[in-house]
């Protein structure tokens, strides 16, 4: 963000993105196709909001049945077009649509805006429709936003396009916003000036048959008038397409989504830890945090961050203070920065004594600085003055509730004063909007981001510290390891060879310990007397565990057997095991095992996800992952930062850091494991699903080992 | 609430406190004692007030400085007042209150509202000041508000009293509002018409020397015209006092509430685990939970559910409708309702089928149901009505995004229509506002609550459910076990006699069994010798662990062996504790205890807090306290309820039902341990601090029994 980074000059669109993109939205010339007589009809509508705009350039209204609408001369068809159009937006029924593209093309359109809808989203007809406007429009090289859009809109002074039937004229600013659902992107526009958002472009995409929310993020990226992106989607398209784009933009701008469809139930249904865990929705999570893009739950939040964000200040710490004229929204204030991760910190002593020397003694200098009741526009400039110089505060909350003998006017000045000057974030919380809409108007003009309640002002401080935190810890790519691929690929081929899909204890060692990642000494034993052997070599304690495709959760079936210190416990296991187990499965195998404990029990995992790839998983063992669910996903392939966030990011962190008098376990090695396992699956991406669970984070770090492992593979589809 | 309950006449204040709260809240005359020549002086400002806002008494201004005060005669002291003064408004100065009130009470003054700041908010001399105020209204007998308050507003149309310096004048409706600081009140009052709340009564309690906020619960508590009770809250004054007032109201009327200080850091310093997770924020919410009042975490969310709970219904179940003409809102509330525990249910078969008759086949009559952009309001009113009959649904959100072509009055009359006439809840969500003014007038006007985004709309019917699951479970009295309270008593008064804060394992194990919560079998043993014979008696395995008041949580330091199997096993272990623990106390013992397995283990407490009496806590054992923080408070003494909340209220409830094949744990027991440890804090107050962990939930019940526990006394202050 711009407090962290120098500008990146490195681009994030093709030459030829910019230049098919410009034809859409700043176009030299506009037909509308299929611009009815009634005011209602949606063509109509499009253009005289293109009119009402004051759109730039020349409008060319198009219906082969009438000669005139709104006073301007219709033409039959875009082919009958004097001037140049590069874009035309299509209002005209479904079954017209492939027509009127046709015409484009030979009139040299180069990007349309298809707002009828009736193609895929109907299903049946509907999608080969769509399919032969795809291929239509690839054909001739023409961009295309939609179909079933509500269109788009560039706001800026050059162009002032309104190509779209939402009826309404933001103001003009740095936000760029695209929406998977016209509806919401309707209602946002028309909130948008009393939501302090200033609009850029905004686009509904549609069914998208063309112009992605990709294609955008990469267009944006390059655009100076665009200071930030905001999304509503329901879904990402191409996800690595997305993440590429993605990635190169957020290092130069803010980007913030809601992505709808948390609730959906399209998960895979997956027998191992990992696959019942993820879902879709934790891959959409760890897509987005992977790119960089900050996910808020609700348009409320959405917009309530933008306003924020829209300023172009970040801050470099988590440091807050306040400065109020009352006392219980400055104490709503910090409850809530202290739930959200923000801290409520001393002023130092030099801004205390200069904040003393302005107020009277019975307001308080101590962060919160609550200025009672009496202070006017000028007790607050001077307090924030101090309190903005403050080094150890990173952004600023002024509050004010106006008292019947104050000039709120004169109040909200000061804030826009500051909050203008400084480099810091300053947001204001004007509560109570009756009789203050002349102060209200002045915060809203200097583009002071001011909330209703003091939550709110917080929640969007909030954000800003995520998001900027979210770009300032260094992204090293991850190192790669020394390790015997050849041996690891052996290891799999054999098993696919032999037409199995899971792999066998020997070969998930071979596996492992081919990727540096210590097992814990194990053998399938097919005699007691065998048993007895390895125990004696690795020594007591050991564990006896069964080994049959038939139990996926071994300690489920009690077919785990833990502990055993004596030849004689171990026999007395062995036998109960074989017999126990024999009649679930003949094949059944005993293996046995060094015992080892005095560590953390975590888990790593690896699952497939039908959109997204694979998804690698960090938490701690056994129980936690199911009941408490304390695990974060990442997609594959992990950078450094990544593995990092996954090993710091449960819940349970103070476990590892040494909780209760236990000494912390090795977090290095863990994201090191995390890595190992990232390279794994890159070189072999046979292996589908694994589960390290559990992996031994032992106290002594070099005798952390994996205690169980599961590791499930699939042939390639072509190899 | 009104769906569940019938109508309960008893009533929650007495005779005596309506009559003496009416003298202040419906006064005959009012002064106003301090009002100066200046338009922005407060007392000024509060005259104006009253006259603005139409009270129907007469006002008296008092200055004795001053002949007229805007148009109006001014006296020079309240006892020169020709009519009755039920009500006195104080804003002089601070030093001239003490004579104002003696005034007062020679005129007859029944009730005053101070203004005036500079009491015990200012520490000091303030404080004396106070003491002194106190002192003299209790000896006259006269109500106070306040001081250091914003006053108070009674809107019912045969009062229309403002004697507050909040200069507006909100919509007369059902909600009594009492706020803890004057400038939320404020902010509040001028935003309730855009807020959609009509306000009874508002009052600022400031530093309340009188009335409290226990007292206007009892008061609105029996109050017709009050539907439901707002407040804002930094402390409760006297628990035990506000506990009482709110059970009763609780039972009539919603109450929400915002309670600020969730951040403070005053939590005593106790070393057990149970003090140092609960912290006066813990005991707030049990409280808050155990007399039915709903918590909500910010201003916004205390208005927004306001607006939905005035409407006095209530839904029988978490079942939504969503009816919608777009589908990206509804699909942002389908997520929302999941992430809030509201339920998406399919429609009935019968419903379905007429929804389907009346839109068209692009549209969608499943739930959410989509009418597309071409509903009108024919079209939302013919599904509504559809909806709403359908059993299978408990509340409804109706969603428009207004196309241009479609009349927003017609569809808000279909929302206000059906909102009005069904027994069930109906919120609606109107998305961007601009051209939307008649139809959010429509909504307004019928007391329709409206949110601007979906994720309000659905945050306010999970704040209802709740609400209204709250009050539906019936709550017993917890049955009364049979006890030994005499042994009991005996165990405890010893150590206390021996001069013991903590209690030793014989008496431990004395008092615990005498009311019934079973022990693991055990014994501190002096020698070898002695272990090794309890060892034999209880059979092997057994476990080990050191008995030193130096060392609280014993396993942190090694102080147990967990699993010995044989003698030698325990004479290796004896050996060893004994050997590693002597250096540190000299004293220390080892205990031998009978090792039990195969169960859950639990967590059990109870911990003081200075304001509000004894916690009791639950939640599973070891690392799930400490690490998780899974656990339910609840105030001492347990409803049969409060118990049942306790237990199923931890995240992890889902290991207790039997996770992973395991079997499920009696949930019965639970809450039978719950109900006799508060049985046993009532009939022992000396126990103040208790921890049973683990507590052993076994699968087979009859095994469950203490692991281990600690109890310190405290010797009662007086007895």
């Amino acid at each position: 963000m711009t407090t962290t980074k120098t500008t990146t000059t490195s681009t994030c669109s093709t030459q030829a993105l910019r230049k098919s993109l410009d034809f859409v939205f700043r176009p030299r010339g506009i037909a509308v196709i299929g611009v009815g007589r009634q005011p209602t009809q949606i063509g109509h509508l499009i253009l005289n909001n293109l009119i009402k705009a004051q759109y730039t350039g020349p409008v060319y209204p198009i219906n082969p049945r009438a000669e005139v609408v709104r006073s301007m001369h219709c033409y039959k068809s875009v082919k009958d077009v004097p001037g140049i159009v590069d874009l035309a937006v299509i209002v005209v029924p479904a079954k017209y649509v492939i027509d009127s593209v046709k015409e484009c093309a030979a009139k040299g359109v180069k990007g349309l805006v298809i707002i009828t809808a009736g193609f895929a989203e109907i299903g049946g007809a509907g999608t080969a429709l769509q399919a032969e406007l795809e291929a239509l429009c690839a054909k001739h090289g023409i961009r295309v936003v939609g179909p079933n859009c509500m269109g788009i809109l560039n706001m800026e002074p050059a162009i002032q396009m309104n190509a779209s039937f939402a009826s309404t004229r933001p103001d003009f600013g740095g936000v760029c916003f695209v929406s998977q659902s016209g509806a919401l992107g309707e209602a946002i526009l028309s909130d948008a000036h009393e939501l302090g958002i200033g609009i850029n472009m905004f686009v509904s995409v549609g069914n998208r048959i063309d112009i992605s929310p990709a294609d955008l993020l990469r267009y944006w990226g390059d655009d100076p008038n665009c200071h930030q992106i905001l999304m509503y989607l329901e879904s990402f398209g191409n996800p690595s397409d997305f993440m590429d784009a993605a990635r190169c933009v957020t290092r130069k701008k803010p980007v913030l989504v809601v992505k709808s469809g948390r609730s959906a139930k399209g998960a895979q249904a997956a027998i191992s830890h990992t696959g019942s865990l993820a879902g879709s929705e934790a891959a959409a999570d760890a897509l987005l945090q992977q790119c960089g893009i900050l996910r808020v739950d609700s348009m409320k939040e959405l917009f309530s961050l933008a306003a924020v964000t829209q300023v172009g200040k970040f801050p470099r710490g988590r440091r807050v203070g306040i400065v109020t004229n009352a006392g219980g929204p400055a104490i709503l204030a910090t409850d809530a920065c202290e739930a959200q991760g923000l801290e409520i910190v001393d002023l130092s002593e030099k801004t205390t004594a200069k904040i003393e020397a302005v107020i009277p003694v019975e307001a308080s200098a101590k962060n919160p600085v609550d200025l009672i009741a009496s202070a006017d526009g000028k007790r607050y400039d001077k307090v924030l003055g101090a309190m903005l110089a403050d080094k150890k505060i990173d952004m600023v909350i002024a509050i004010f509730v106006s008292p019947a003998m104050i000039d709120s006017e004169a109040v909200a000045q000061a804030f826009a004063k500051h909050a203008n000057r400084s480099k810091k974030p300053v947001v204001t919380c004007l509560l109570g909007r009756l009789g203050k809409e002349a102060a209200l108007d002045v915060l809203r003009e200097s583009g002071v981001p001011n909330y209703r309640f003091p939550e709110e002002a917080v929640s969007a401080l909030a954000g800003l510290a995520d998001l900027e935190e979210m770009h300032s810890r260094p992204n090293r790519p991850a190192e790669k390891f020394r390790v015997n691929k050849k041996k690891a690929r052996d290891a799999v081929e054999q098993a696919l060879s032999r037409g199995r899909n899971m792999l066998k204890g020997t070969e998930l060692e071979t596996l492992f310990t081919s990727y540096g990642i210590p097992m814990v000494p194990s053998r399938i034993v097919l005699t007691l007397d065998e048993a007895l052997k390895f125990a004696k070599k690795v020594g007591y304690p050991v564990v006896a565990k069964i080994e049959s495709a038939k139990a996926v959760h071994k300690s489920d079936f009690g077919g785990v057997r833990l502990d055993l210190r004596t030849p004689e416990d171990l026999k007395a296991a062995y036998g109960d095991l074989k017999k126990r187990f024999h009649k679930i499965d003949k094949n059944m195998k005993v293996m046995v095992q060094a015992m080892r404990s005095g560590g953390i029990e975590t888990f790593f995992g690896a699952a497939p996800d039908p959109q997204y790839g694979r998804l690698q998983a960090f938490g701690l063992g056994g129980i936690h992952v199911e009941v408490f669910k304390d695990v974060v996903f990442r997609l594959h392939p992990l950078s450094r930062l990544n593995a990092e966030v996954m090993v710091d990011g449960i819940r349970a962190k103070a476990l590892l850091e040494g909780a209760r008098g236990k000494p912390p376990v090795d977090r290095e090695q863990l994201i090191e494991i995390s890595l190992r396992l990232s390279q794994m699956l890159t070189d072999l991406p046979e292996i589908v699903e694994l589960d390290l669970n559990p992996f031994l984070a032992a106290w002594d770090a070099s005798e952390s080992c994996v205690l169980d492992c599961r590791v499930r593979l699939e042939k390639p589809a072509t190899k």
